[in-house]
């Protein structure tokens, strides 16, 4: 997507071990307008796929994932990652190693809201290593729902994330591509 | 507003100790278009304040700040509880108590997206004791700007926040009103 590709060309940042500083746009400051068309983009592409609601991970998912979901008429859920106090005691949890923190993160949802037969695109600000978005695959399955789509923002395609999540089966669509970070590099692939 | 209002009326619940559940259309699972409404309306109020960029807090600050600001042509700035690896080593700080969490937590800002002379708009979910908001004003006069507004989803009257906010010396806007969660009720306001 030309928008995204050219804030990414104009602003991204290499800071090493495959970590892409776009925090001017996308998960510190939030430029809306970007936002929506993001969201705009990732709905045009879904729109077949019969999704009942749109599954995130906090923090940073949260708003690419509200402006697909707005377009396509769903909720949105996002995976705490610390239980807040208004949570039943019976939650779905999984584990999830995340590389930008370097440890592994708690990704929590209440059964309240991911039931047995939901249909759930799953969106996110990133697909990397696909560790996060495998984790919130595994709360669907485990609510008795299925996965009907994977979509990103931004894939660094050089860790591999499209492999891991090949097992589930669904189209997964990114909007930038970034195949390469080696030695200060940000190569865009299309 | 009427339809935040019937959606508490029907769903909200009063967990105790003035904690009220939401969480099925505003801070775990997102109404997006009862979201997109209520930034349609905050918007609206704050049409005229001369705002130049739209901060909030993590987490569920961030859905109804990105509305807000989505229709006033704006970016948004959430401020971090914990500092990511892309935020550089000097940044903006500053501790609020958090009642719902009943700890203190961080308040982080990158001075890159914070600067001298902006006129900030803060939106957040809930006002109840006001110290989460106070916190982020603290942060925009650090930076060497100013608060021009403050808006809420949700004002819990009796917290006193709207007091503790007074000094600020600009308009609060909240969009429903909670009088009284004493023993179990949710009394609303208008």
């Amino acid at each position: 997507m030309k928008q995204l590709l050219d804030r990414i060309r104009a602003e991204g940042r290499n800071l090493g071990n495959g970590i892409l500083k776009v925090d001017g746009f996308v998960n510190h400051q939030v430029d809306t307008k970007l936002m929506q068309a993001c969201g705009l983009e990732l709905a045009k592409r879904f729109a077949n796929c019969g999704a009942s609601k749109v599954l995130t991970a906090e923090i940073s998912g949260i708003a690419p994932a509200v402006m697909t979901a707005l377009e396509l008429g769903l909720e949105v859920v996002y995976a705490r990652k610390q239980k807040p106090i208004t949570m039943p005691d019976q939650v779905l949890l999984t584990i999830a190693p995340s590389h930008t923190k370097g440890r592994n993160v708690e990704l929590i949802v209440s059964p309240e809201y991911l039931g047995a037969g939901e249909r759930v695109l799953v969106i996110d600000d990133f697909l990397a290593s696909g560790q996060t978005i495998l984790g919130l695959a595994r709360l669907v399955k485990a609510a008795g729902g299925a996965v009907v789509g994977v979509g990103a923002l931004i894939e660094k395609t050089f860790e591999g994330g499209r492999d891991v999540l090949s097992g589930l089966g669904v189209p997964i669509e990114t909007l930038v591509r970034i195949t390469n970070m080696d030695a200060g590099r940000i190569e865009l692939g299309s």
